[in-house]
């Protein structure tokens, strides 16, 4: 193994090479709709044009004289290994998938970045002391099932994934035949922890904190968890018009949740910098003008970047409900559906991406990420790091979705650095 | 004509008959669901149910030697004829159709009562002033068109009424066709005011203010005024997670009708005692967990006795919605779908029921009523009074709907004595 030499700090990826990757691979599953400038990407995981921006992601691993792999999960990666006998693996990467009518820089950025840092660390002759591998993982967004491929290489697939999801999962099943992935199969993609050296991931923030402080580069403290409910009242359908309009003589469980949504909005904005809450969705019956709604369902979704207080605001949240259906004398049923656990990011992994802006000179700040991302689940595993660059906007999930390639750049640079950081 | 002696205070219906002919009639458009008792009615407007009640309403009338008749609208009554030249009409009655699965009370004991009390009269060979007409309207529950028999008689009817609702009404042109009725011609069911006396009508209160008050008999003063309102909130969707939770930062439209939902009600119970409001239903868009609702969509239905009032009232919730778009940075746009005009019942009407009252020995109050009425319509026309009595713990539109036995007897007798009082 060759030590890293004061010359490894001048290296820098190759700008053009990685703005022709971006080029070609936005035009995969890109489709124009209302005079829309830019065009929607549409790369549903394992879809036609999923599978066609991963070969030709293998393509570009291959030219450049990285070895191709995949796994049972389905995750498709660019093998570089060190000469160092019983290395462990960096993994960096993100994924190629998008959202219906996505936008272009939301995981690819990531991928991208990782395959220009291993060709330019491989055409500079580095010497790793451990195999780096950069990753397309399977359905980053959840089209079928979130973050399935990180979860088959953190070992936390389970049958329910493949086989209950909406009640009958044979759609994915199949679409993950086609793919050429046996679906009983996805289990042998998990990795030893004691193999891995951890994984790092570039992603745009989608969100403006970074465009706010004119700051270019956010290194990730931790990724919030997130809760996901159903919330009901109980009351009861009466007349509109004719029962009375006093407090005990409706049961009005759109007036409990009402003041429910109000008040949960409230107290999270006084006492949670770190917490945010979301009705996304609310129906009541029986839904007539002249019924008073007998019963009102909300989702609810709580997150936090820490596990602690998530369990503590969420109790809070779920008190309060409880006072506005005693108030509206209703009764409350709460249904908790996921919860996906905050991650911290490792300090080593923090620290090597501080190092890295030092070295490339950008501006830099610690944040924590209120999207999840590959690396809540790899960080179940293995030490993780983030790095963020800026979203114009804060826009993300649409075509609009936004980020100056100077930032790009830089993001690309930081991670190329890091990655030689963590080298030390 | 014979003037009305003393003898007239001393005539009651006849109970047994009227049991009878509202056992009767409780069997027609039966069925029995869920272990259900009492079973559920289902005469829907113009339905097979609904014609069979017709018809055995129709031999009821003819058996006891009164006129059947029906008008273009299909309104079907039996009409016992005035001495006295050119003698204007008192309607009485109500509708023998139901709401799908309701009582058996709600307009079949108007409608039975006012047979009674023509049978009564007609035996008794009281000579009235007026021709007595008793009614039974057409569609009085809303099934195809609220009120449809009252809205014709009252020259209100349009083309928009059989040809626009729900944007294609072919399936109630057919069924008036069915029934009988020429669509084109319901028009011809209009009846000029010149030749009516007014309208009175016995109905069950569907509140409890009655039942509360102990009192057996309520006299309508005022029947509430309705509009009904689409009220949207248009914000703008963003990710639930990586958008500031703080106040500048969402333009959440759930948060903002909310707390309209919230603030309007506090301010209807504050202020308007005549009043009630209520929001029947909700929808919001996209509606996922994860993305901050960027549409809501209300409905709104208000309700005042007074006109001036409900006008007032409704101006002013729409401006406390217009404040709470302003405090989540949305927008809102009502749209006001329907309109019904408050109605004040004629004093000489109220003063006679009040006098029957008395006649009868039951003890009265003034009130008002919180639902529509084909009172409603005709008071367009003609002068119009409504007597109520008690609703078992204001239960309607239910098969639990129920009203005790004595009290629909003291209904119909102070129905007939109202009869008599309007002949003096």
């Amino acid at each position: 193994m060759q030590p890293l030499d004061s010359t490894a700090t001048q290296l820098r990826v190759n700008t053009l090479r990685l703005r022709a990757d971006f080029e070609q691979l936005s035009k995969i599953g890109a489709h124009t709709t209302h005079n829309s400038t830019p065009p929607a990407i549409n790369r549903l995981a394992l879809s036609p044009e999923d599978l066609r921006a991963r070969a030709w992601f293998a393509e570009r691993v291959e030219e450049a004289g990285i070895l191709v792999r995949d796994d049972d999960a389905g995750n498709l990666s660019g093998f570089l290994p060190s000469e160092k006998k019983g290395a462990q693996t960096l993994l960096v990467g993100s994924h190629l998938d998008s959202i219906p009518d996505g936008g272009r820089y939301i995981g690819t950025v990531g991928v991208l970045a990782a395959l220009e840092c291993a060709r330019t660390i491989h055409e500079a002759a580095v010497k790793l002391p451990f195999d780096l591998e950069v990753m397309d993982f399977t359905d980053g967004e959840g089209c079928w099932q979130s973050l399935f491929g990180a979860l088959g290489v953190a070992g936390l697939l389970q049958p329910i994934h493949i086989n209950d999801v909406h009640n009958d999962n044979a759609p994915f099943r199949a679409a993950l035949v086609r793919a050429g992935i046996n679906p009983n199969d996805v289990y042998n993609s998990k990795r030893h922890p004691s193999t891995l050296l951890g994984y790092l991931e570039l992603h745009i923030e989608q969100s403006y904190r970074l465009e706010q402080s004119g700051v270019s580069i956010g290194i990730v403290e931790a990724i919030v968890g997130r809760s996901t409910y159903h919330v009901n009242f109980f009351g009861q359908a009466a007349h509109a018009g004719t029962t009375n309009m006093s407090l005990g003589a409706r049961k009005d469980a759109l007036q409990g949740a009402s003041a429910f949504i109000t008040r949960a909005h409230e107290f999270v904005r006084a006492n949670y910098d770190e917490g945010t809450l979301n009705f996304g969705d609310i129906t009541v019956q029986p839904g007539k003008f002249n019924m008073i709604p007998a019963r009102c369902k909300l989702t609810m979704e709580c997150r936090h970047t820490s596990e602690d207080m998530l369990a503590e605001m969420e109790a809070a949240i779920l008190a309060l409900g409880q006072e506005c259906a005693e108030i509206f004398d209703l009764t409350m049923q709460p249904t908790r559906l996921i919860h996906m656990p905050a991650a911290v990011m490792a300090q080593p992994f923090v620290e090597a991406a501080e190092r890295a802006c030092e070295i490339v000179g950008v501006s830099h700040m610690r944040l924590s990420s209120f999207a999840g991302h590959e690396a809540q689940i790899m960080s179940t595993i293995t030490p993780c790091g983030m790095i963020f660059i800026p979203s114009v906007g804060g826009i993300s999930h649409n075509p609009q979705e936004f980020s100056r390639w100077e930032d790009v750049i830089d993001g690309a640079n930081t991670l190329l650095h890091t990655i030689l950081a963590l080298a030390e």
